[in-house]
């Protein structure tokens, strides 16, 4: 184009388009005001609200924390107005429905320092379920026993399999941990062993039947183990006091699995077992027993799964929460959106839903602080 | 600085540092030859080769089929020359000892195009064990009933619910293929149900005890299943056929979860079971009994954990391959590199590994045309 | 819930909830037809194709090649039919009009064994014009002096740099290079100096006007660079050769830069000056003049926004095929879906347009196999 | 393996190797502790510090505050014990040395609501110099004359552009911001150009010298423009007020370049030039003048690789924090971490550094607060 042209109409139309009015109800964009006192080393309340109309992840962060809010807050019909059947679910001191919340989180929360919040979460009964990866249950019991350390993500395997130091990111945890806890495990196994064999005698063929006391399932078993454990720094001792379930079908997977193997030769020819059956139906029954169901999921795979196919069988979760790193572009279950298990029913279509694409250890507690902790407890 | 000044050495010594001579064992960058044939085109195996020097993922998807290559055609003893209790492992035709390979994947691999070479895979020997999510078994099943369709990532969730189409990432899957599942699956369930009580009578309170007939675990299912399906478009067709067990310790996060929900109700007071301490024993002794043990991970969370922990038990796999999309900065086990599982003992710190960081979708059906389909099958 | 309980209708409704009849015009979710001979060390073409109903990023990867087909193919009218002011933008051999195609590129994709794909493209004229970050021009250039060496991700830094290796991601750059291309491009600016200064001298307080022969353009100096490299191994050789204008508007931002920098102290109180107004009034009148527009782009940040906004000036491109491992959610123009371009008139809303999420690397090759390659050039 | 096998010291060596007694330096990792009053809505410095033991990207996170921290509390001589020529760099308000912070961010974070966050920086004069993308400069103007709106990350584009709404993630721009923008900045564009001109006229053929005033620079003409702009909520007008020079080379790129190309029409023959020589030579030089350099990277591309070319200039960072979402795999520079800095000089060996992985939006605001923000300013 010759340098003395006339800028073509082409160019300018397309640049300086003209928009519609902007519609009255649209919200500016906006941050924090630093005119203000409470701009400096600001508060977890304040950080959070001002984040709303900041954009991107920033709005993500700050709508999660009013997911959350509506989702505790949320009160339904006193339970002496309800017909008998309808008095399931969750109430609140004063009798009044509430929100059941699963909560998913995967097993390297646990190993990080998260598992203080988490364990703050069931110890002051902010959920009502939780399903964990296996990994989630042992290093809970682990950190009763012996300490995890900081590292690098970048130290070498085999330097730190010579030294017996396991990594996980920019975790350490010594291997000597986890013969403290075959230590620690294998007489619950063996005490358990023989309450399955005794509850077998007395039963006989009908030992598979529903209700049977033979069965152990990953959640007795869990709640077994936060019992023996008997340690108040231990998400599984308060979710056993608190009588809030862990469920987590893949138990096996995991050094609770190693140890389970090893009974194995130990016990033969009794063989300790744990039905993943009778699991299903309790989480997917507490699902459908709840008046409203949110979801608050720390990471992906089958933690995420679980949560959302149970709240399949009540057509849907009301509130849902996702953060985690995966993204939707592989197809995986992980990565998937929440509109994505709107389709299949997993999530409301009116339900309130966000996903926050961040490591939870980054975001978490922060989260904690403006939501169930914004206030001590008495 | 003036503009008149002199070049500080500051700058010239930082930019024009000397390098010491480059070692003679330096393999140059370079890429394809397009003055040659088969630059154009170009076969799986010639792309492969190729993208080995070419760097970034390009050379990690070459080493990958290197790693492969490896394991499919390491050789060791003859059986003949080795004592009774060695005779374990894999054994190719010959009898000659072989790589024991463990393949896991997700369920979202099942659901996309992705099965066809899952299933060649099966069909034709070239791995010996599987690891896969609950919905990698049943979309398997299901897809002998009925399709899954191609969608779009972007589709509303609830249009789609509301049309009963279930979003896949850029697939759907009409729900009625759910509701054929049921009726294919129910009178499964109620026979398998009635050998479970028939085995019960026969064994009573024996009826937990090692090797019992009463006990059923996932991969006994997914046999099962595999068996009735009888459709040789399936994986778990062929894996019964060819005897390569199925692990899937979460079997029921799924709709055969939800189908084994519905049958407590059917079934009551009783109740089939699935035992997950069974099948830890039986993967963990197929990683013992391996002469080498050769990993191939599709995905993440829990199919990855599990055939790593499995290879735990030998001291370490010989050979990984990773491919998925997760990263290592949030502690997560799905994003760690094979370099952190080598602290852990479950990958030999002289193994050979690799993570392709990539969707399985993109990248599988190159590394098989390359590796393991390189050549027709007689 | 007691487990004598009826499966309740909520859970059974929602499981099983009946979808709507299949839309004709679905496609089946499919894969590779391992029964026909093809199917083994398969070509690039008939692997793209079997690609196209796999799902995920198979399908993704698939409609990009689909995609450079169309652009590639496009043929509007001749130019001898066309009123004079219309015969602009890019013709066939034969005359005809078609795509005038944008091709953005990321430095890292030169110093990988991309560039030798790159040089194709640019040779057989492939690509009408190119947008490059700065180190891919010098890495183009200094490739011809010097190789780039195959290392590993995780070498530390400190190691490398006593030894003056520069590393990029699993690539080692000796810093002898770029003592060598100090010594070759010296002498050029030394050159081009005196060609300013010349023309400054003929020109005096008109040096700057429009088409001002003193004016030196980040395109401009590309142009002589590749010129002066004389190699055909070289992208900016082929470029000169071929006319096709490669833009780099922040061209100081790397070694060039670095040089130029140092050239400053040697010449003053002369100094070279590098003006990018008219190269972006070069690049926006390319995308006007074009009868159609389509855009590559492989990586993100300054090379997609450039092409995309240049698009703009034509009221949006017709075709857009990105390559990136870019995410939307954290509001970044690298990881915007094509779509966000749609909402800027940056992309026609009824363009055709994909975007891979992929490093390069590991798809550039195939893709070109499959299209731009997949006939020998005669 | 039969059932009532022993087990293999294999497993059980492997399982429970025992390890290494913990080093005395190791550090547990810990959370929050809700015992005390502080883990309640807790501030910015308080959930920093119990970040630092949680691990993954909290503790990157915290590392980073401790880093900025240290960046901005280095002192050392005063000015007066130093000889001439070394009193360049940056001194506190007591004539003492202290760092020289160069602050990247990408244009979204302009867009964002994180613009009060990065004026609040610069207005109290926390950064040294900044590098922006052309967005990151032109937004913030056009944020004087029109707000930006939120948005969805899910609107369709088709829609938008109907409507002359421009998307960004998941925030909205009004194209009339664009036309507003247009006439504020045409007559700022003639008044420079005539300056230019006038200045040639008085130059002539030496009108491109060094220090030449017929020069104008990105910087120089962003300079200007945080003149002209007057407003206090602008980054432009503060970093004008304090003299901290904004670099951004690929200035064209974006709307500053449309209207710089609009008005290459209007003012043909004479033509508005930018030069980028003289600002590579003024960067680098600050690197150069330095006593310590801090860089704070918030993106990637372009502002992350220039920042880092110019402190090779001095051999060196001596505090490094990158947050952005990249990832090394893919070989690119956005994504590679800071020991790859390292290999090249530009960071130096010994330096304190970290990389959080992260959306700046959701992280910045905390950062801040517990760091350069802890307090309130005078």
């Amino acid at each position: 184009m010759s340098s003395s042209g006339k800028l073509p109409n082409l160019a300018s139309d397309a640049v300086l388009k003209q928009s519609i009015p902007v519609p009255e109800d649209f919200e500016e964009v906006k941050g924090i005001d630093y005119s203000k006192d409470n701009a400096y080393n600001m508060n977890a309340v304040d950080l959070i609200k001002s984040m709303k109309t900041m954009g991107f992840q920033a709005s993500s962060l700050s709508k999660a924390c009013e997911i959350i809010d509506d989702m505790r807050s949320w009160r339904g019909e006193h339970k002496d107005s309800l017909p008998e059947h309808e008095r399931t679910g969750e109430f609140d001191d004063e009798g009044v429905q509430k929100t059941t919340i699963f909560m998913g989180f995967t097993s390297n929360l646990i190993s990080s320092g998260l598992r203080d919040t988490l364990r703050y979460l069931v110890q002051h009964k902010k959920v009502s379920a939780i399903v964990a990866s296996a990994g989630g249950i042992e290093e809970d019991l682990i950190k009763c026993l012996a300490p995890t350390y900081m590292g690098e993500f970048s130290l070498p395997g085999k330097g730190l399999r010579d030294q017996g130091m396991n990594r996980i990111g920019n975790l350490l945890v010594p291997n000597d941990n986890y013969c403290k806890f075959e230590e620690w495990i294998v007489p619950v196994l063996d005490t358990i062993l023989q309450e399955q064999e005794d509850a077998m005698k007395k039963l006989g063929s009908e030992g598979l039947n529903a209700d049977s006391e033979a069965i152990w399932t990953p959640s007795r078993l869990i709640d077994r183990l936060g019992k023996e454990i008997n340690d108040e720094t231990s998400v599984l001792y308060w979710a056993h006091k608190n009588k809030i379930p862990i469920f987590s079908p893949a138990l096996t997977d995991g050094s609770i699995g190693d140890m389970l193997f090893f009974h194995t030769f130990k016990a033969s020819p009794q063989q300790f077992r744990l039905d993943i059956v009778a699991d299903i139906r309790k989480i997917n029954s507490m699902s459908m027993a709840a008046s409203r169901a949110g979801m608050l999921i720390l990471g992906g795979g089958l933690i995420k799964h679980h949560i959302c196919n149970a709240c399949l069988m009540r057509n849907g979760a009301d509130y849902a929460v996702y953060i985690n790193t995966g993204q939707e572009f592989d197809g995986s279950d992980a990565g998937a959106r929440p509109d994505e298990a709107v389709s299949w029913g997993k999530i409301k279509s009116e339900a309130k839903s966000v996903k926050v694409y961040a490591d939870v250890s980054m975001v978490l507690p922060l989260i904690v602080a403006a939501t169930f902790a914004a206030e001590r407890p008495n």
